[in-house]
């Protein structure tokens, strides 16, 4: 049944899930900031920021007015970086349709607080509130999905009627969704990956090749399912597509602007040029610091999140972190698996 | 302290295993069939077929001699291919030294027989002999190691004194070793990850994106290690470097030829005119066929080496194949990890 859907935020990401909700004949309401980005989507059908190139389909119309675009949705998606999601929240709930379901596509952890996107809507909504609150993740490049290229995600709700329904809004040819009730997982997951993926374009911009970066998502795979596990969630959630998944594309492809940043830092750039020269936010760079706060304090070892930290925020020269990693000679090394007893939830601790 | 290394076996890993031996400062013998390439190693200090570029360090002395080669050899490391390994066994046979120890760096399954490579060394030997057996398996594009670049790797053996011995022989600054003792899951993860790759590689041909890559790599790991574990491996070595790592290294680099053998297939060229292209043997073919009929034996469900085995052996075309994995629209699809009883072993079952 076509549906009314919000999408909060004209980003790459939120232009790419307005087509795939518009090819599956929804009527998508996406909102932006800018007048000439919303123009240029309702007469040029064309986003003349992101992914210029792709024809948008007629399903969609943009506007600059949240009270509008929110009127009557039965869906709100949220597609903004983490910081602005407070922000977001609060400009929509005055004109929230009762009921609507909330699902957020960002991928983020508050500095400070600590809390997860999901937590942080649910903190700016009255209480008792009748939203059903969602999250989409997993290896989804926009550009790909522009293209109908085939793409597969996991939503996931503590709600399993919200996943199922999140699941049946966006299921199509190319676009495959599964549901897991581990919002803790695929949240942590989503998040704390982009944080690897700084460290493999660091390396990359300090010479190493691909053995080193293979090393360093093995090992940054096992230092995520660890704080992950800490706070609560199931250990196998990131051996699946919001976990090991997105942690690969992240991690591997030139398009991911968390390895392009990397890079740059291992070429010697700092952090504060880096964003500047980006003129993006990179949401890694903020969620290294959440992680390491959020580390210390629940007593989880996470040492390439730990070097990277002290890399953007304690000017650490990127050559030295890196070396501590990977070239530290320590003589009869096990690698960590505690395989006597079986048990394959060891394998997380540290 | 130093030792003297045998290894049987001249291609681009022999000779890259060879440099770190003799930059450790063994004394290492290596063997290979071929005259002229011997030849250009002792006297042009080059491998005149494989990373050309590289000038071997002194301790590194070829010969076709294997009787020469094994003379007093306190290791002997194996690194030809799966099917070349029982030739090699029985050729070194009557010059192995009493107790030598075996190493093995190849990845593979035997067809028919499905044995792994430890079991087909330890089938050639005669019965009651004294030669520990390990395994060395990781992330090691070999160019990379040649260069000295960061590179890890776990050595597997059942015998835990033979894994550390290995260890310390192969250690150093630039090439890190752990030990495990899982080798039925070390093996298998080095074996079958080749299927995958070709997988990889052929998703590329048919013109998809990083985001199917990235979903083929996350399954395909889960269906490894659902193999592995039916066979007796600890599911954790697959979250490892011997498994995830060198998955990683092999699915994203077009240096493995397995992917490169993918890719062809993936734009319309047959099983057989890949092979004869790239004149080098693909282990993953191989690895392919042996599996498929190892899942149909045990019963293990797995439908990306089912898919491949029928492009490669039954002339099943790529696109359908990849369509199957790929597309199928199934409504309300869980991510088949079993959350609510908190047991992650569950993950790996069909």
């Amino acid at each position: 049944m076509p549906r009314k859907v919000a999408v909060l935020g004209s980003g790459s990401w939120g232009t790419a899930l307005s087509i795939v909700l518009a090819d599956n004949g929804h009527s998508v309401h996406l909102w932006g900031r800018s007048e000439e980005q919303v123009t240029s989507i309702n007469e040029k059908r064309k986003n003349s920021r992101y992914i210029k190139d792709v024809e948008l389909p007629d399903g969609i119309q943009a506007s600059t007015d949240i009270r509008t675009i929110l009127a009557d949705a039965d869906y709100v998606v949220i597609v903004v970086p983490t910081k602005a999601v407070r922000d977001v929240i609060q400009s929509a709930l005055p004109h929230l349709n009762s009921g609507a379901l909330i699902v957020h596509a960002s991928k983020g952890i508050e500095p400070e607080t600590h809390l997860r996107i999901s937590e942080m809507i649910h903190e700016e909504l009255p209480e008792g509130h009748n939203h059903p609150i969602a999250a989409l993740s997993g290896p989804s490049h926009a550009e790909e999905v522009c293209y109908r290229q085939p793409t597969t995600v996991t939503c996931s709700s503590e709600d399993e009627e919200a996943a199922k329904s999140v699941q049946d809004l966006f299921m199509n040819q190319s676009f495959r969704v599964y549901t897991n009730i581990d919002i803790i997982g695929v949240e942590m997951g989503g998040a704390l990956k982009n944080i690897i993926a700084i460290g493999a374009g660091m390396t990359n911009g300090l010479g190493f090749g691909d053995n080193a970066r293979a090393a360093l998502m093995t090992r940054g795979l096992a230092e995520i399912a660890r704080l992950g596990m800490k706070l609560g969630a199931n250990p196998m959630t990131f051996a699946g597509l919001s976990g090991l998944g997105d942690l690969i594309v992240t991690c591997t492809s030139e398009h991911s602007r968390n390895w392009r940043a990397g890079k740059r830092l291992g070429e010697g750039i700092s952090a504060k040029q880096v964003e500047d020269e980006m003129g993006m936010v990179v949401e890694g760079i903020r969620t290294t610091k959440a992680a390491y706060q959020l580390a210390e304090k629940v007593n989880v070892d996470m040492p390439i999140t730990s070097e990277l930290f002290h890399v953007l925020f304690d000017d650490k020269p990127p050559k030295e972190a890196v070396a501590e990693l990977m070239g530290r000679v320590k003589k009869h090394e096990v690698e960590d698996l505690k395989l006597n007893d079986k048990d394959p939830l060891n394998y997380f601790e540290p």
